[in-house]
Formats: structure tokens, sequence, C-alpha cells
């Protein structure tokens, strides 16, 4: 039996979109011609939704429309069709502080959970790129740049209080999609669930130490008592570079429907999460031994840079956008004393330890989406695509004992480099 | 000009309420005879509302009704009457886990924002029990219990995410109360403010250096983020001992209309300080030095006890009641590998960390609250009735002494022992 769907949606397909666009005229306009001269093509590989590419005489378009269940599973995952609302809320609020990183929306139609955008050529996935060993020397300023203004302006440092809750509110209903990430990003991993999946009987030994790990499990239980209670920004909420289009002049952040107000290490962590296991995956990818050695420094470059400058940046941001509740300017000025300095140098010393303690929540959280991505439901191409079990299983060994590093030692790990350092020790020694 | 109210407001008076109880059948029948035989007195001392007391040959009733506007300070301050409806829904919240703790609501009017609850009878309002020097036996076992409770069944420890969210987002509309907290508490008395007062002369000095203390403005500040952006569980958000009403054997909690998901902290945290304010305050409610020694000592039994039955508490309740998404069961007992002891054994680690945690942030939102009611706009009689203006001044001393160390040095207190120890020592040295 079909799902029940509020009147007036229907499923699309390559037959009937034509149709639809056709009757929205900002649409039908930047395909030019006819509905008869469009190619549609069905493309989604995500995990969730229907994605069409459509090519006019002019100009294309990216089709994005919510399915009533999980596509990857079925319509025995049903999944509100609300999801495609808060993406195109949360775009539209992102789209205030960061713009160029996205696609411009072009449509929004709210019966049919539909969400027509620019069609961005020539860019690709970036997991796709980076299977490849493509560069790319854009990608790491515009990240920066992206997660720092989309966390900085929807934090209570940028906010006042009662608009930020107005925001809560609203995002609070994203409910099912969080869900989605409790369950298979810090439970499932950790337990035996029926739709684990990893390498086996290579990884059996590492899947059953893990689900015996206390610390372990400790440590997650705790980041996902954070990602369920704390509101500190609005996150996109799935932050991998399956969600990120790249050339090697442009970057774009596709897909937020996971958006939601949580625990801002969490986007940076899964970003710097995906970023190393692409790491640990390319020895699968590699004709001969070190031939990505280049690569692999490439990405541990681009690892630190990426942080170092998203905290940067952030401070930078701070300092200069002081419009929210939180850390009153005129606390840290110190008029009827000693003068500004002081009250400058303390507020400095409130972000070393604000960015000290997102540091540790971001290292948990890279390790977290590493774990999930390998003994967990939802794979990645980076390893599924090693078609050698033997080779894959031990790049996937490689990269679990470090993510279980980040996630029991991240008080201990002093900076970023020490996250690469490791990466790099336990790559040597393969 | 009077500010505007939506249709069907008017704010009652003692000569209109009798009129409007009588078409209340619940209420008119509990009070018994007819409108003419009922005393209505107003009563309110709170800042923020209306209070009635009606008297019948029957029985009593409290009736509260929110007026537009703080009442402490007139409609030159604006707030909205929607505190009412959060009050309510609450109070509605609470008595599923805590009911013998609240008055009993009789009923709603949500034009009129007006709420009648049982006439508590022969309670008193706890701080001016404590101003008189009567010790109550009931109260720390009770407000373990309600605390305990209030905190756990509303955290993402009991609740599924779902659910926790709906009313987050539901309470996320009671900003402007939070506001109050946010300006009156955590920023007002840290910098020169209009609405500020305090015993001058005589504080003028530590005024100025608390406004100049980096290293405290700067731990407010980290606790008023979490204020802003941690929705641990449904507070009472005002849980001071003007909000409990106590006899020997009862205690009873009111005036639940800040409500609203923040960090549990905040809610113990207010409740210690305000009774360390009391601790400090009996010195000038002393006939003769040391008289009321055992009174002290009272005190620092009952804020040790509190917090420790807390704790204790709320992790049995934890262990007993493993319904929320947080820590879910299943990682905490190893069925596939050695078996449930160290899973017990890992959770009991888990919990170690969350009650340290949560006992830092209680210490810290104590001394705010120390502070507030000392340097800022309200008041507590504790302090306020002390005639004597140098001796209420070296009482108010010696309570900002203890809360800045609470404040600054959280981290470094290993107990509440060594709270109430740090107090005694106050004490002694005066």
């Amino acid at each position: 039996m079909p799902l029940a769907t509020p009147a007036g949606y229907r499923a699309l397909d390559e037959a009937t979109l034509a149709a639809y666009l056709e009757t929205v005229p900002t649409i039908a306009g930047r395909l030019g011609g006819a509905a008869a001269d469009w190619r549609v093509a069905e493309v989604g590989d995500g995990n969730l939704n229907l994605v069409f590419l459509v090519e006019g005489p002019n100009d294309g378009v990216c089709v994005k429309q919510a399915l009533p269940y999980v596509r990857l599973v079925g319509d025995g995952w049903p999944l509100p069709l609300e999801r495609a609302w808060f993406e195109h809320e949360a775009t539209q609020i992102q789209a205030r502080h960061a713009a160029e990183r996205l696609p411009a929306i072009l449509h929004y139609d709210p019966q049919l959970y539909l969400i027509a955008m620019e069609r961005l050529a020539p860019h690709i996935i970036m997991r796709r790129g980076m299977i490849a060993g493509t560069v790319y020397p854009a990608f790491v300023d515009h990240m920066v740049e992206y997660t720092a203004n989309a966390l900085y302006f929807t934090s209570d440092l940028a906010l006042r209080a009662g608009e930020k809750k107005r925001l809560v509110a609203q995002f609070a209903g994203n409910t099912e999609l969080c869900k989605i990430t409790e369950d298979l990003i810090f439970t499932d991993p950790y337990r035996i669930a029926e739709l684990n999946r990893w390498t086996s009987p290579e990884l059996d030994d590492v899947a059953l130490a893990i689900r015996g790990d206390d610390g372990l499990k400790r440590a997650v239980s705790l980041l996902k008592l954070k990602f369920l209670s704390r509101g500190e920004a609005l996150l996109h909420g799935d932050l991998h570079t399956g969600s990120i289009m790249v050339t090697a002049t442009d970057t774009k952040v596709i897909d937020p429907e996971f958006a939601f107000f949580g625990p801002m290490g969490f986007d940076v962590g899964k970003l710097i999460g995906n970023l190393l296991l692409s790491y640990f995956s390319q020895a699968g990818h590699e004709q001969e031994a070190g031939e990505r050695d280049d690569y692999r420094a490439w990405i541990t470059a681009t690892i630190e840079r990426f942080w170092n400058g998203f905290e940067r940046r952030f401070i930078e941001l701070w300092l200069a956008n002081r419009t929210g509740d939180a850390f009153p300017a005129d606390l840290f000025e110190n008029a009827d004393t000693e003068g500004s300095d002081a009250g400058r140098r303390s507020l400095g010393q409130a972000q070393h330890i604000f960015m000290r303690e997102l540091f540790e929540d971001c290292l948990g959280y890279a390790g977290c989406s590493m774990i999930r991505r390998i003994l967990g439901l939802a794979h990645n191409i980076d390893m599924e695509w090693i078609e050698d079990q033997g080779r894959r299983a031990a790049c996937e060994r490689r990269t679990l004992g470090l993510a279980v590093d980040l996630v029991k030692q991240a008080r201990q790990i002093p900076s970023i480099e020490a996250v690469t350092a490791k990466a790099a020790a336990l790559q040597a020694a393969a």
C-alpha cells in the first residue's frame, strides 16, 4: 500500500516533470524553447530524494523532490516530505551570509515539496573528484568562509535571543531527519543492528571490539547528548564531501535538508571526518603504492588549513559583528576601569576557551562520522569503490584506528596538526 | 496611553474578580456561598503579576493574573501576557512527575491570562520563613524530589527526541521572560546600567571591582551562552526561595512562568544561591551575635543534603527510566561481549562526568544569582529587611565574596561541602 501523502502531492518522473516545469514561468524562461525541447534525466544518487537534471536550449536546471520515504530503503521507512521545506528555509537563511557558496534557488513548490535550483556545471560531487585524485585549490578558502559565516551568523553571538529562539522553534520540527543521524551515526554502529554492514570477515574483529569498547560508547553517547540538546547554531546537518559540488575555482554546498540548531562542531567535524576518510581510502585507489603521496599531502594540508582558517575566520566575524546577546560588547570594554585593552584581552581568552571546546567537539564528531561510514548502514563510495576486499578492509581499519582515537582522546589532542600527524603515521605504518 | 491588549483581556481588581469567579462553576463551588460572601484581597508581592486570595465560606482559592507589563516597573516595561500560558503549560508537564510539589490548578482562562489554583494554607513564602529563622524539616527531601523529577523527565535521558523537540519549540516562545534573566542576571550587574542599585556607598568599591573583573565577566558570559543555547530540560526558570511555599511538613513550588528549555544547573544553582544568600543575611537578623549559629548550620546542612540528594536521586531516575534517546540502554549492556557489569560500570562513569559538569554549572549559576540580588535591579528581602545599612552591607559583601569564587573557581571546587565550608569560613571571619 502506498504511503499517504498530502493533497496535491505526487512524485514526478522524467515523463511528467517537463509538463510541470512548463507551468512555472521562471523555469520555462530559463530553459528556453518548449517542454518538448527539454531533456530530463533522473540522476539522484543520494539516499533520500528524486533529483532531476533538465536541459533546455538556453540553460539547465536541477530539480529535487522529496519522496515520502527513504529512497535507499524504500517505503518501509517513511520520511516526512517537509524536509524539502526545511532545506528551502535553511538555504534562504544561509544565503544571507554565504550566498556564493549555495546554488541559486529558482523555485519552491510547497505542495510538491520540490525545489528547482540552478544547474551547477561543470561541477561534480567532491567525493567523486577525490576518488579520482583531483586537487581543488579553491575548496579550502570557500569552505572556511561558508562554515564560519553559516555558523557564526546563526549563533547567539550574532543573533538576538528572540530571533534565535524563533528559528530554533522552526527547525525543531525537522526531528525525523535528526533522528536518522541520532540512530545511524551515534547508536547503531555501537550495537548489533540489522542495518549495520561492514567488510566481513576482515573487519569482524574490529566491529566486535568497537561494540565492546565502553570508553568509546561513553564518549559517543556524550556527543549524542550534545547533538540532542545544544542548539548552538543552524547546522547544515550533513556536511560531507557528497554534499559539496566543486570545480577548480568554485565550491557549492548542497542538500541542507538535515538542517537544525545543533552543536557547531558537528558540521565542521563531519567535513573533517570525510576528508580523513578520503585520505585513508586513497591507498585503495592507487595503481602503485605511493602514487598518491602528493594527493594525501594535499588532503592533510587541506584539513589543517580548513580548521585553522575556520577558527581564524570565526573569531574575525566575532570581533566584527557583536550583534548577538551572548558576550555583550560592554562587558569586554571596561569603560569605567582600566580601558579597553584588558577587555579585549579578556574576550580573546573567552574566544580561546570557546574555540577549544568547539575543536574537541569537532574531533569527536569527525570520529563518529568516520566510524558510521564503515560499520553502519550508509557507506561511502570512497571505500566502496575499492574493489579488492582485502585492500578496502585495510584502508577501513586504518580509518577506524584514527576515528576511535579522535572520539576517545579529543581532550588530549592539542591541534589539528596532531590529527593529521596521527593519520600520516597510521598510513606510513601500512 | 495604556498598552494594547488582546480582545477579551481586562485586568481584574478586588471589585471585579468575584463577579468573574461566579461564572466559573468549579471555583464558585469550591468557595461555597455566593460572590457576596467572598473576601478578595490583592496580595501580589512579586515583581510581575496580580495575585488575589479569595476566601469563601467553604474554602479559598488563589488567582494569578498576568499584566501586560512588569508590575515592579510599570507600563514602561511591557511584558507578554502569554507568560500565564507558559506557566500553565509548565505546571501541567511538571505535574506528571512532581504533582505533590505543585499547587493544584483549578482553572485557566486563556483570554484573561489568569490561573486559579488551590489556596495554600498555612503555607508561607519560604524566604519569609528563613528571615524569621524557621527550620523546614521537610524542605530538602521535597526539593530533591521536585528538581530531580522535573529535570530528569523533561531531559533527553527520559524523552524521545521528537517529543522533546516539540516541547523545546513550544517553550521557545517564552523569550521575553528569558530576556529578563539574560539582562538582569548575566549582564547588567557587570556594567553600568540604569536599573542597577546596591547598598551605597558601602559597596561602591566591590561593585566597581566586579564591573572591572575580566575573569568574572568571562565566566559569567560563558554561563550566559549556555543559558541561551543549551536546552537540556524544562526549567522552572526562577527557582528561588521566593518561589517556594512551605510549612513544617509541606513544600510547594509556585510561579514557573519563566519556564523554558535551558541548562539544568540553572534551576538547582539558583536555589542553592538563594539559600547561601539567606545564610549570609542571617547575621543581619540576629539580635545578638551568634544567636543564629544553629540556623546557619541548618542552612549549610540543607544545601549539602539538597545537592547530594539531587545527584543521587537524578542517577536513580536515570537507572530506572531509560526511556529517552540519549544513552541508549543497549550501548551500556554489552550483550555480545563480557556481559552487563562492565556496561553498567561504564554508564556509572558517564553519569559521573555528566553530574560533575552539572555541578560546575550549578555553582556558576548559584554565584550569578547571588550577585544579581546585591548589585542588580531586583533585590531580596533577606537583605533588604536588614535595617542597619552598615550591617546589611557587611552581609552583602560576604555574599559577593563567595559568589565571585563560585563563578570563577567552579572547576576547582571539589564538592558541595567545599562550598559550605567556604561560606562558613567567610562567616567566621566576620
